[in-house]
This record gives C-alpha cells, structure tokens and sequence, in this order.
C-alpha cells in the first residue's frame, strides 16, 4: 500500500517510498466536470459556495492518483475584503475597477479578519478535510503581497508593471505600509486556512520574477518574511514559497521563508537544488506546455526531472506553472502515474 | 577626448576608459522627433525607406552621449522573405495574417538572400556609417531562430507558447527543418549587414526565456549556433547573443556563440558575470521601468550594476530589455552621463 503521506514526509525531506506529486490549477479548465459546473456559476460563485468549492476540489482527486488536494480558491477574493472591487472578465482575465492610484486609496485599506472576509474558503477547508478523511492532505493557499500588489495597483494583470514599480521607486514609505498591510492580511489568511484544517501552505509570488534581485530584497523580501511568520504562528504547518522566473533570485526566496521552494520550468533542477542547499525542500518543475507533447516526450522530461534530484531529500512533482485550460486529460493521467512508478524503481 | 571606440573594445574585452553605454530601442516611441515622423509613417515605411531610417537611427545621438548606434529595423521583416504576411496591427503589436500550422506551409518557406530581401537595411546601414563617420560604431542585429519561430507559428506574440512548443515536440522533423531554414536566413542577414559596414551585430532571442535549459539545448541551440556561425563567416565582428529569462541558461547561450552575452535584471549582474566566465564580455542590465524613477534611484541602481562588475574587462551597459515608450527623455540623459562619469571614476 502506498504512502498516504508521503506529500507531507517529503515537504519535511523525509524517506517517501515514491515521489509525491500534485499539479499547480489541478482542478480547472481541463477538466470536462469543472467546465460543466462554470456553465452554471461563475468563478467568484464557486469560490464563494463552500458546497461547489468542495466539489472543485475533489475532482481531481476522482482521476488522478495525486499526492495533494488544493483547496479551490483564488489569489485575489482577499483584495475584496480590503476594499478593492473584483470582477473576473471573460477573455480579459481579472479587473480591479478601483485600483490603487495614491496614497489615501493605500492609507484607506482595510484588513478584516481572514474569518470575516473570506469564511467560504475556510468553511470549505473544512468540508474538504471531512470529505478526505485523512486520506489526502489538502493545501490552502494565498498569493504573497508583491502579486497581489501588482494587481492591486495596475488594476489587472501586466506585462511591464510600470506603475506597481514606479509607486516603490517613487514613493517607499507608501509602498512599504501597502506590503505591510497586505503582508498582515496574507499572513492572517494562511494561518485561518491552517487553523480551519489546511495540512500545508502554498503562498503563490506568482510574478516575483518581474524583478531584480536587488529591488526583491529591497521592497518585497522583508514583507514575503512576515507574511510567512505570522501563517505560521499558530499551527507550523510546512509552507511551498513559490514564484516563476526566478532561476536568478532562489536563494532570496528561501531566505524570506518557507520549508519548500517551488521552482519553474527556466532553471535545471538540480542546478536549482544546489543552489537552494539541502535544507530546504524542492518542488517542481516540467513545463505546463510539455503535457501537450506526446506521452513519449512527457515521460522522457519527467524522468529528466525525477534524474536531476535523485536521491535529493525532499522532492515534490509539479508543474513549473498552473496546468493550462487546453491540456489533454489524459496526458495528466499518464504523468502522475509515471512520476509515482519511476520514482519508485529508481529510488 | 574620450575613446570612440569604448563600445567595440569592451566587447573585445580590451581595456576602456569609461563604461560604453547604449541602449536597446534607442530609437523610439520615447523621443518626440520619432513620435512626429511616426505621425507621417508606419513602422514598416520607415523601416524600408532608408533615408527615414538613417534618420531615425540617429535621433538619439543628437541627444546623448551613447557609445554605439543600432540600426533602426525590426526583427520581423526577415519573415515577410520567407512568405509570411506582416502587419503592424495599433495596440495590438504585430500580427501575421498566413502563420505556419502544418509542415507544408514550412516546407513551402524561401529562404532568399537578404540582398533581395531586405535591401532597404543594408543601404541604411551604408547611410548610417557615412553619416557617422567613424565617430560612433554601428550595430546591426536580427532575430534569433527560436524567437522569430514563435512569432511565425503563433502568428503574433504570445503568452504561453503552446504551438510553437507542440510542433517542437510534436514534429521535431518539421521544427528542425523551420529552425534550418530560419538559422540560415538570419545568419546570412547578419552577414550581410556586417559586409554593408556594421561593426557589431546582435541577435535577439528575446522570448527564448519561455524554455526550459533542456528545450533550449535539444531545439534551439544547434540552430543558433549556425546562425551565429554563418554572421561571421565573411567579416568576424563582435556579436552580442540577448535574450529575456535567460537566468537559468547563460552558459548554453555562451555555448551557442557571441563575443558578448546580454543578460536582463532578473540576475545580479556579477552573478552572471561569475557563470559566464572571463572568457566573454556581457552586456546588462538595469530593469527598463528604473528610467521612471527619481534621479537619485537611477544612479544608485545603476551604480549597483557598475559596482557587480568593476574591474572585469568587457562589460557594456545597456538595459535588460527594450526602452519603454512612456519612459522620460531626461531621466535616459541622466543615466547615460552617469556610467560614463562613475565609471570613469571608479576604474
């Protein structure tokens, strides 16, 4: 029998009899359940429905033999509870329609309890540990203050993060009390998920890699550190610290914390590893775009991956990035099993 | 008096008498003498009128102390040789109305001489360098192999590769033969750019980022390779080999070629500089969105990249990536006296 917490013995580099994996978005697009329940609700309507939350973020489980539930959410519903109106606009992604533009809209955030702001996640952490039955760990998660500031301020996604950057250029003092108050919200979130039966974090700095090493220890580090701190205040759970491009700044990551880095697709993991050291975990990093490649080719990338960190203690399989809407289900199929049977026989 | 030719002996690793600063898309939407004549002109008239070129190419030499000028061209006209149909779409960025899906429309791709296909830039070239005299080296440059694939292939640029990655995994017959037919137009391009008087060249494989170290390797590097090997195979001038999220690969772009590597912000510059070796000289990397900032900000952080690398021989400064249009002429001005004069100092 395979080892039920064998995501969890690996988060903490302890002996696992294969390596665990999960996949960043694995309930989502993908997958024809989920496509059919978005025909009736919207995203924020599932997110906010502990019942269809739950639903969300079993399905995955029903498929694939993963190491790790997520619990269905979004980085952004928090930047709601703060005064900021979300709407999630079909082909355009996320709008905030009143973005951050001074500093009284800063000065005029609000940090309500995480209990207060977003019980429907926590209640549905709750049905999801019931549903599990200890079977599967269940992630909660949080973005980490510098995306949500980037979405905060240029009112969406971006591509140069013209505006997010000149606030922390021109303006610190104001930018360090924003980090400060979405650091003391993000923080509260993730330790209300642990508290609600969350058995591990991920805080998402999705677009961390948008900087230079020298402004992430400057304008972020500091705040990513007190975010994870206070997560981890009440249950230490292990904590995933994950970013994308950020081949050049891994050691700036572990240093703001975390018992996991999860790492892209844009560095070799073992080079990664290295760099990391061996006392913290890994967890990563196949292309979401190599799912579309023939079985053949995904197994080979796998095991170049699986290869590269043999015998390193502490190694998660994921995705270097969420699993996209147009991934063949299948393929998904073949890749958790493949991470499970190579790792076991190769040790 | 200072050295005019700063720029080409840092990138011979020869010693300077101050920093040689240029800067990537120094000729654009920023300044309002190329604002007033894109008023009259679409990007590709002026592209392919060289006397509009010439012009333009050397707008920002009137204005500062840059130690090199760049020819002012694109790196997709080269596509509209081969067969593909170009166009410049407002807000929308290029579009390519045929792109490449199936391995008849690669096969089908001509591969003419740049001489046919692209006179406008070589005779703009030869405008240039009579204008300049000698007084200031010029660059030519194209687009690499991988980075001009993906604009083919997903007929515009994109977020996620997933064509341009598909038939790479999907059809490695076909996408070799695309990456042959590409790697030998653009290194006979850059050839004859340097027989029409470039002193340097530099080829761009901005998006090439968006791969993993392994991809790059099995797909890519080969092809740029050639490509680089074709460039110089008449007149063997410096070239700087660029790309964007390359932290995690600089020494397999070192591998594929290039007197000079340029590195963006996304690493520290020495770090770089330590991966790279002493046996090439590397070109980098202030983020573009510091121009926005205060003055006093711009210097420390330029200062910052200056004092990674003191003392190594060959390292020209430039921007991790292209100017930003909205960016402040005087604050470009600022930067430009400040590595020359902190340079200088410092050694």
């Amino acid at each position: 029998m395979s080892q039920t917490d064998r995501f969890l013995r690996a988060c903490r580099r302890e002996p696992v009899d294969a390596v665990p994996i999960w996949l960043m978005r694995q309930a989502g697009r993908y997958m024809k359940e989920y496509r059919a329940l978005r025909e009736q609700y919207s995203i924020l309507e599932i997110i906010k429905t502990p019942d269809l939350a739950t639903q969300v973020t079993l399905q995955p489980l029903h498929h694939f033999r993963l190491d790790a539930a997520i619990i269905f959410a979004d980085i952004l519903p928090i930047l709601e509870g703060m005064g900021l109106q979300l709407e999630y606009v079909k082909g355009d992604g996320p709008v905030i329609y009143n973005p951050l533009r001074t500093a009284a809209d800063i000065e005029a955030l609000k940090t309500p309890p995480a209990e207060e702001a977003l019980p429907f996640t926590l209640e549905a952490i709750k049905q999801v540990k019931t549903a599990l039955a200890g079977k599967t760990p269940l992630i909660g998660f949080s973005g980490a203050p510098f995306t949500l500031a980037s979405y905060a301020i240029e009112g969406g996604s971006s591509k140069n993060y013209i505006m997010t950057k000149s606030l922390m250029y021109e303006q610190p003092k104001t930018w360090h009390l924003l980090m400060d108050k979405l650091a003391a919200s993000v923080g509260h979130y993730l330790r209300a998920q642990a508290e609600a039966g969350a058995d591990a974090l991920q805080l998402f700095d999705s677009w961390i890699g948008a900087l230079s090493p020298a402004d992430y220890r400057a304008y972020i580090l500091p705040h990513s550190r007190r975010a994870i701190e206070i997560a981890k205040s009440s249950r230490d759970i292990p904590l995933i610290h994950f970013g994308t491009g950020t081949a050049g700044m891994l050691a700036l990551l572990k240093e703001a914390g975390g018992e996991v880095i999860g790492v892209d697709w844009r560095i070799d993991l073992g080079e990664a590893s290295q760099q990391l050291g061996d006392d913290v975990a890994i967890q990563g990093n196949l292309d979401p775009v190599v799912l579309f490649a023939p079985a053949p080719e995904i197994k080979k990338q796998a095991a170049r991956i699986l290869d590269s960190v043999r015998g390193r203690a502490g190694h998660i399989f994921n995705l270097g990035h969420g699993i996209l809407p147009q991934t063949p289900v299948e393929h998904v199929a073949a890749l958790v099993d493949f991470v499970h049977e190579y790792s076991a026989q190769t040790g």
